[in-house]
């Protein structure tokens, strides 16, 4: 099995090496990047319901799809600038999540720890 | 090697499951989770330069590492209610991106595409 | 009758100036500044679903209250940045926005301009 | 002295009872609304350093004050609907942030109140 998540590393570091972009991504800049995308798919579900945005195909669909991969690139290149390993902070992050939501304190209820 | 992406979309949607939260995470409030989280990541580079942005070190540093975890681990969650192959979209976007800023046009300028 | 607007554009420049606080808002971290805010202020409405969102009380309106009045003194910091007149200029998009959403296309449609 | 914003407010108001939109005017709408036009003023200032965001002028100036136009309009809607009087709100803000920030501890600094 390979490890795609590093295949899209590297594919979307080449992508920017190419273009000589790596000079533009400080840390701030891209953080506004992902801001910025997050809002165009935020836009996606402006006007619905909860329950009408759990139905989404086509050209719609098609949008949210191109701002996830847009999101999620600009996080590889956040990574890349801070030297981040995002599989493994990923990792650490769920298991501070594990120990902040305890099953039996969270368990069908969408409070924030700080309300517990 | 083995995939971790797909280890931590596992790991992901078990936790979720032990705390019976999939009923919150309709695809609009996923999309609003990940705005916030977004600017709570934009927050630490807030009043510093760019230059400033690049040097980041000690509790800064380690909650930018919580942040972009939280965006990956929310972008999961959407990706599964709205039945999305995060990393074969992503390769999409890169190959549309490869068309969108061919080399000789976007190479070293950060000029949008519907600016060139 | 008073000019409300313009007194709490005084108010806010004149605490300003009391901070020194001028050389940190350009206006690209004045925007950053915006975002934050405003996440703040939509991460009350969060796991609500649309209809719930429309009752709000106690400490979450509390909260509310604050990050609106936030917004608009970021907003207010960044006019003066940019030598911006908030009211002029709101006239004016409103005067666009009766132009692009004529009564008799967009009267009970939450369709954008584009999409008509 | 005429009162401003109480004739824009009257004026979005009036805009938007002709359009027979407030049904979709929701708060959880409105802040996502109101996060999707900070975006898209955020974009104005992308890749540009903080310096540069300082020297704004021609159709990137316009669209600045488009979007610092929208944000107001849709917190004048999200206020309405929520009964808040944004004029009374900003100015109990502005004490609270007086008391927050004391000029001796913050005169000349960027740190946030909890860093003190």
């Amino acid at each position: 099995m390979s490890d795609k998540l590093a295949e899209i590393i590297t594919e979307a570091l080449a992508f920017r090496n190419e273009r000589d972009w790596e000079r533009f991504h400080d840390p701030k800049n891209l953080a506004e990047a992902i801001t910025i995308e997050t809002a165009e798919l935020l836009e996606n579900f402006l006007w619905a319901t909860t329950d009408e945005s759990r139905h989404m195909e086509g050209a719609k669909l098609g949008r949210v799809k191109n701002e996830v991969s847009d999101i999620l690139i600009y996080i590889i290149y956040l990574c890349q600038a801070l030297d981040i390993d995002l599989v493994k902070e990923a990792r650490k992050k769920l298991q501070i999540n594990r120990q902040k939501y305890p099953v039996e304190k969270s368990k069908g209820s969408s409070k924030k720890y700080t309300e517990f």
